[in-house]
């Protein structure tokens, strides 16, 4: 079976893409596949079963630019994608055949990992494997660092979450009630508010598309103020919360997700209320943090086995409709972390 | 003599400021005060030698806004202003008539200093006393609290100053090179630049009015990046430090003197470069720092008796050039720390 010659369907780049990503800016194409690593090689060969679409991909489609921090697509190659994949040929020491794993690998039915160092064991497959894509994968460790390390919470403070419902955003929320902070979110539909209340624990949660004038939205959530914003939607909303934060306050910036489309982002003119205030603003990466992984993969299976944690996944399945679901993110499509299912093991 | 009436000419602020201040938004006007505090009161009365013109005044001149960070100017009332001055009358058992002091204190002859533990006591008046209105005052503090403190430099940092002939850009420049930093600044007249170069120790600096493209300008001034931006000015500038920083730089917010008479500041569209290359930006404040006041008061003693740094103020005489001269610091006129003297003791 190992040798054997199979189909692989996978969904590349057709060409760089500027503003909104569209459909036809990715393709679905059938190549074939032998399921074995050369001799000699140290690859492994992974058959992918969950892929997660995330919006730091968008980044990824567009030609390269200043503000790039990884590295592009190349139009008519495959999109690299994190995903949960088992091991179904090895020139590795450390991988077996049938090994689970999740990382870097291809938007594809096979990809050959060519450095499997970058790749992570699942400790955990009596939690749903699907969660490597998310409370236990990148964007897992996305919040834990965002907010613990980098906002630095103390008991009390007042934190704000933009994208609040979404595969970060969810995490950041319930870890800020953990930490014992007052927590309110932002998201874009009455529906993810709901979730936010009533399942995810937060304090307050508004649905910004209906807020007239965000400042004073916030005004109304912290009148005392934020200590931490923790950023993942930028342009207007960041421009709001300058106004709002306290003396001292932190935001961790995670991401921008309501400027990736654009030709020119907004800037934030409020941005002196940083000399004001004395804020710090910080961005991270996730990439500087995955040397602590296996600390937080223990902490966090434990928080929901505890039921401390519950994540929501918005969960489609086919290959084929990875380019849609991708595309979902820029306009808030998806309920809770965006994945799609490529196999079923 | 210390209960004569004599006549007390001052600097009020005539109405709230929009956009560009001008001359006629301030008043000079001709009191009388005595030369004594209230029996039982534990105010002090100083007679004011210099006062230091500060871009943060403008923020005073403007109604209450979210992005206010110290008390307003109150229209009809002296202005504030940090000034270096002598005791004439103390009801303080910690200030003696004759005493040499610097702080905060009106724009005016003779002032009635309420609460006289805000007021530092000079030790060295065997400098220039004016230099308490900058290198060894307010601005000296700035400078290093924000360089050393929130900048966090290591030896070899690339070290990029804006506004780098001012009071605060020049001493932190020359405190970028005793830390052993690649420093470049940037000043808005050939005049400047030529200071920064020669006589500042900058390792190259430019005048932003005669570039055309500031991202190229920085590229070709640090081809391999910038660790430090120690920020004065905001705006287009910021905006291309951020397309040149380096991973994990720092940016400290002291000031963005280019956004304060805008209505609608610029923003920095290029903001999320703070995610893609995990930079820090903070704002600071210099009344966070005026606990370390007397060790920073010994080693900038210090270093200026060695000549290791030098300071270069612009200084006219009258107090009735004030509202010119702080006009001035917004549209460059000054070169070096601008101060007025009101009277030579």
């Amino acid at each position: 079976m190992a040798d054997a010659e199979v189909s692989n369907k996978r969904v590349i780049l057709k060409q760089f893409v500027t503003g909104f990503p569209t459909e036809d800016d990715m393709e679905l194409v059938t190549a074939t596949v032998r399921l074995a690593v050369p001799a000699g090689s140290a690859s492994v060969m992974v058959k992918n079963l969950y892929v997660a679409c995330d919006p730091y991909m968008r980044n990824r489609m567009s030609e390269h630019n200043d503000a790039a921090y990884i590295e592009q697509f190349v139009p008519g190659e495959v999109l690299g994608i994190f995903g949960v994949s088992k091991v179904v040929a090895s020139g590795h020491p450390d991988f077996k055949v049938g090994d689970l794993v999740w990382g870097m690998t291809g938007c594809e039915e096979y990809s050959v990992i060519t450095h499997p160092e970058s790749l992570f064991k699942i400790n955990h497959p009596e939690l749903p494997l699907s969660y490597y894509t998310g409370v236990l994968g990148m964007p897992g460790v996305t919040a834990y660092a965002g907010f613990f390390d980098v906002s630095k919470p103390k008991k009390g403070d007042y934190v704000f979450v933009s994208a609040a419902s979404g595969a970060v955003g969810q995490l950041v929320g319930q870890l800020a009630k953990i930490a014992g902070c007052y927590v309110v979110g932002s998201a874009g539909s009455d529906e993810k508010v709901s979730l936010l209340k009533t399942k995810f624990g937060f304090d307050d949660a508004f649905n910004y598309k209906k807020e007239q004038d965000l400042n004073a939205t916030l005004k109304r959530c912290f009148p005392l103020g934020i200590d931490i914003y923790f950023e993942n939607v930028g342009g207007a909303m960041l421009d709001a919360v300058l106004l709002n934060m306290r003396m001292h306050g932190r935001i961790a910036v995670c991401g921008m997700i309501s400027q990736y489309n654009l030709e020119k982002p907004d800037g934030a003119p409020n941005l002196f209320c940083l000399v004001a205030k004395r804020i710090r603003m910080e961005g991270f990466m996730v990439l500087d943090y995955f040397n602590t992984y296996t600390k937080f993969e223990k902490e966090m299976a434990g928080y929901l086995k505890e039921g401390k944690i519950i994540f929501v996944e918005d969960v489609v399945e086919g290959i084929e409709k990875v380019p849609a679901a991708l595309i979902g993110l820029f306009s808030g499509r998806n309920v809770g972390k965006q994945l799609v299912i490529i196999a079923r093991e």
